[in-house]
């Protein structure tokens, strides 16, 4: 996966858990998952108006309709992971993130990741331009 | 944990999986929560009524208010759990569930469990006495 | 995500579990994680030889390096889903596996993705070309 | 569950993922089990000598054999937990912990909880007295 430049960038940290760790003793593949929604979270509150609860007030699900990983190196117990979540622009009426997961103790990269997410109204119509909330949004944070 | 007499026994199967196991190479004791679910959610299936879509239907939600495990023998990636759910009756405005859950190749026990539900309506009022549709459960399910 | 044409192809069945459900009522997109590894436990017992214990066995780990998932529809708590896992032949010393997630109801294509393992010895060490066991199998199970 | 007087207490927080909240829109009731284990392992660390790793080190594991969870309120997703773990004091060869979970925002008891680990070395020997080092932990953390 070849990472894009971002418009907006954040980063928040995660402590990997015992429950995230596998018999191999390191953090299971699947557990990135929720680091990234961590990232995409934090992301959310620092750039305002792209959290779930902003999706829910203004009518709004964004669901994940595309998740990409490549995994580098492991992610061990205890081991505090920090997620640098990335806006990437784009034409369609979706939200692309990519995130670069490193190990805090020396910033050596863990993984990369992507993902796409559609918009919907919450009875499940799909938005093939973006909702006035998303425009909004770009047009606050977006340095143009 | 002492095993109380039981009105009702269901019985269902549930695969350990590979990221249930912890670095100890055996189910993380948290993943037991899950088969209790499994165990609780079948036991609906088969004495219908008290499934969380019953619940839903009727306009009450049943949280869990205690949950106790014992663990006695620990499960692998692989093994295949037997969860045996059992209703216990009681005078409460509850739902008091116990389970044995056994290791199928040899049916030896692995840890048993105890859940407690009550009834709230949607908007968060407890109940005090049975709802109508437990109390239809109970005349449906249990012989007098 | 464009599918390719599979060599070998497993079935099996998961059910979608009230805790793999998220707010929006849908299974959360991590969850999937966890119904593609069951799709890849159960391929490895069908075709035997490419199971986590066998490569314990043979002193081999085989970690996921990418993971790519197209999410189509949402599967609710209580939907059956049929995981199809297809063995993609390649050049390289890597293990390409293909996944297409079924609702079981109407066996409509619910999510499709892809991973890819590549193999290393218990202490780390990176393979570049296949380890014998996986010469092996290959032998046994892929027609020529 | 009456909780009993403590030796040592700790306390660490813990952020409600969405992936934590299940169709009620509260954390689902299992995923407290991880924050139960937050805060043992924050405890483990303030308290030197008590985590997993130091467990590994000394030939010994430390498995849960009781875990009993009383549910008061509920958090919801965005909520951030404060986990107070407390050492009760006790004759036999096990470790006793005791939890409150708190809403960080006003305080309020979301949760009390118990564990209860006993010691086995490496192969699976359940220990009758306190190994080695535990006897050395307590004699430097507890006040006599």
């Amino acid at each position: 996966m070849k990472l894009h430049p971002a418009a907006l960038a954040d980063k928040t940290e995660v402590l990997v858990r015992f429950s995230d760790v596998d018999m191999m003793r390191v953090a299971w593949h699947g557990s990135y998952v929720a680091y990234l929604e961590d990232g995409r979270e934090h992301f959310g509150k620092t750039f305002k108006g792209v959290g779930y609860d902003d999706y829910f007030r203004t009518g709004y699900v964004a669901p994940v309709v595309n998740l990409t990983i490549d995994y580098k190196q492991s992610l061990k117990c205890g081991d505090v992971a920090v997620v640098e979540t990335r806006y990437i622009p784009t034409e369609g009426a979706k939200l692309i993130l990519e995130y670069v997961i490193y190990r805090k103790s020396d910033m050596a990269v863990m993984a990369t990741a992507q993902t796409t997410q559609m918009f919907m109204t919450a009875d499940g119509e799909v938005q093939y331009t973006d909702p006035d909330f998303f425009v909004e949004w770009k047009r606050r944070w977006l340095k143009n």
